[in-house]
């Protein structure tokens, strides 16, 4: 347990059902912890309780604000079958409910089905050629990545507005760990909203719900992302994302639903 | 109480915190229920528990087939706030967990936020010009619809696949019901897969998690749906629904994944 992830999302039990994590403060955008970051303490108490390794399918519903400070996980199995396994993760502080997690766990390394991919990875620029997001006014939560966004995606960060509903470049963690399936539900919701593209003025864009479907088993290195608005209605948008990994291959599928006031 | 819809999602409170519900095989494909349907006995008994009247973000995981016949509703109230409320209903047989449902509800009648939509609908033929889904093999639930196949999609019947991962057309109750905010979770899985295009053999393809937003209360009328699919890995799948009401605005935006063998 050397890496900041691995020590930031880390759970003990406490019984048969009750973990106990704590949400570090460097996980933060501004004063509240990263959605992402929150499923995969989540993800933790889920992996110590079920038998397959990686999570296939995890939904969150995000009805309170978490803390940074202790937090406790309760888990419940709701079924352990050949091919997956399913449960509840809850996180809870002041004996409230903050996330509710549900998951369904498998095997991406033993894939055995039909593979048949009808589009096609993004060609941006290399990440060399990106744009590192970083800076006094970066959020403590983006200096645990190394992240690279494209010259356009990067322009909002100097107000230049793309007037696109697109995010998009490379991410890998800051010290150097690598990338696995539990993870990636992190990466999921590790980027600038889209919306800075799309609004006069930058603000806070609350996620509702989010959904990671783990298509695969990362290879090390670089995680190329793209997140995409395609529909804002009456303040609530979509946020879709893909991850591949750094040898072209989809290794995850994202959507969120969050919130913008005018 | 006039409509099969309505009938078919009907639940009664036993206490507090728990339905009853009846299956109905009418809504089965094959031996097993659909899960959009499934969804929306769920979506009854919540709606019967929140203050909000439209769910927002319905996520389902779908641990253990369900039967017809009886079945219990378990709802457990998250967080009700101003703005939303978060709720879990857990459709339970022989006091087993078969489907967990996490929703948040909210007012779809009373938006307040922007609106940017960079997105077009597409552009299919009209219901007449298209083909309706229907004749001896067509499962009891398609018989529920007015359900009208785009040619290409409508082929699979035929054996002519597309080899495209698209399934599209348009939809309604068959016995004049209009649509509503909690009937778009079951529209959202209402249409043939997708792999029907893309597999040799028509097969079973069982959803994982079945994630449904619903952007606005429909008009009457018809709905106009899309499914994509656009990655088949190992034999897991995401299939992308998009669902738009009469007036052309899109009311809903689905999400599955889903599982097919060789």
């Amino acid at each position: 347990m050397e890496f900041a992830f691995d020590r930031g999302v880390a759970v003990r039990r406490i019984d048969a059902a009750r973990w106990q994590g704590e949400v570090e403060p460097r996980w933060n955008i501004g004063s509240a912890p990263n959605g992402g970051y929150l499923l995969c303490i989540a993800l933790s108490a889920l992996h110590e309780s079920l038998p397959h390794p990686d999570p296939v399918a995890v939904s969150a519903h995000f009805p309170s604000r978490v803390s940074p400070g202790p937090v406790e996980v309760a888990v419940e199995p709701l079924r352990v079958g050949r091919g997956h396994s399913t449960a509840v993760a809850r996180l809870e502080q002041a004996g409230e409910p903050r996330v509710q997690v549900t998951a369904t766990f498998g095997d991406l390394g033993s894939l055995d089905g039909p593979t048949i991919v009808q589009a096609e990875r993004p060609d941006i620029p290399p990440p060399e050629a990106c744009i590192r997001a970083e800076g006094p006014v970066a959020p403590d939560f983006i200096k645990q990545f190394d992240m690279r966004l494209t010259p356009e995606s990067a322009g909002f960060a100097v107000g230049l507005r793309s007037g696109r509903g697109v995010m998009e470049g490379w991410v890998r963690f800051a010290d150097g760990r690598e990338p696995d399936s539990r993870s990636l539900s992190l990466f999921a919701d590790s980027f600038p909203p889209t919306m800075f593209h799309l609004m006069e003025r930058i603000q806070w864009v609350p996620t509702i719900e989010l959904t990671v479907h783990g298509r695969g088993r990362p290879a090390p290195g670089w995680l190329q992302c793209r997140f995409l608005t395609r529909y804002v209605i009456g303040g609530y948008l979509e946020e879709d994302g893909e991850i591949w990994d750094q040898t072209g291959r989809l290794v995850a599928m994202s959507r969120q639903l969050a919130r913008v006031r005018d």
